[in-house]
């Protein structure tokens, strides 16, 4: 899993071996089974989260009983939230594992300190936190603009193994259409 | 504005009188009037900016002709078109001025040299850019889990000050409703 992160890391910025061996020492390895959570809701997100492989989501829980995802995280992603991560304060979110999902965890002091000793991560972190806005961005203004249909299309486009993976009604939750409508457009779709 | 600019980086780095001296360099001031462009969609976003006074938006322009905007910029933050000034693709994007603006531009190749010069940077623009992104992954789960009346309050108390410098369609578009909607809950507002 370790070979992955580097793997990962390398194709945005480049460290030493040296540098790699004592990243990993800041890092602890976890299994999480399917269904299983990494954080609930109420809790500190104290970990940020390598996804070595698996796939999990993060989702609120709104006054109704629904669950909102802000986020499906697969192999080579990331998850957490940062807002709690980075201010201890109680996370609004639940984080579960969608498959059984093999992580690498930091916690904030440990991440502080890779930060301090290996400044190129720096730059990694910021690379990787400025895609995720502009995903993020893009996400915002669609949910604003274009149909559900599109949304739909978009989210096969940029995830195509998606619906193997990801029960429906989450994917409805994701693009934020009733588990209905979404039905309705994947007969539309499949006969249009 | 540079002493502006000054202190709005202290707040986040620690940075020498000598490296602030060379990152001033690398920035180009810019006056833009009211109703100017700072960007027009399907330009490349060729400057990230720095808002020394003043205020401006981004926005889209649907297929309806509708407007849709992703952020309004007031004195000490940041506007571009993060995607297209990194990739050098046309923007999506118009960026505007709503009042008299006084700016500092910064392209491209500058800003890599920033980064490249001035590493303390790369730790500046990574907390910048997760600030924006906590904002704006709040925003995306508010547009799809709360109430526009909650999204207007929301919003009241992110920017005091929104009702006197922006028209209310604009706050309305941001909000993602009518004018008419938006309207009606400020009446209810008001008398409620």
């Amino acid at each position: 899993m370790f070979e992955f992160l580097h793997k990962k890391i390398n194709e945005t910025i480049d460290i030493t071996d040296e540098q790699f061996e004592y990243a990993k020492t800041l890092f602890v390895p976890k299994q999480l089974g399917k269904k299983r959570l990494l954080l609930e809701r109420g809790n500190t997100c104290i970990y940020t989260t390598f996804v070595g492989k698996g796939l999990l989501r993060s989702f609120t829980i709104d006054e109704k009983g629904n669950e909102n995802i802000l986020q499906f995280a697969m192999e080579g992603w990331w998850v957490g939230d940062l807002y709690s991560f980075l201010t201890d304060e109680a996370s609004e979110y639940t984080i579960e594992a969608l498959e059984d999902s093999q992580l690498l965890l930091i916690t904030k002091p440990s991440w502080d300190l890779l930060l301090e000793k290996v400044p190129a991560f720096e730059r990694y972190f910021r690379v990787l936190i400025q895609n995720n806005l502009i995903a993020t961005q893009r996400r915002l203004m669609n949910t604003m603009t274009i149909s559900a249909e599109e949304r739909y299309i978009k989210l096969l486009q940029d995830f195509p193994d998606i619906s193997q993976r990801v029960p429906q009604h989450m994917i409805a939750s994701y693009i934020g259409v009733t588990r209905e409508t979404l039905s309705r457009l994947r007969s539309q779709m499949a006969s249009g």
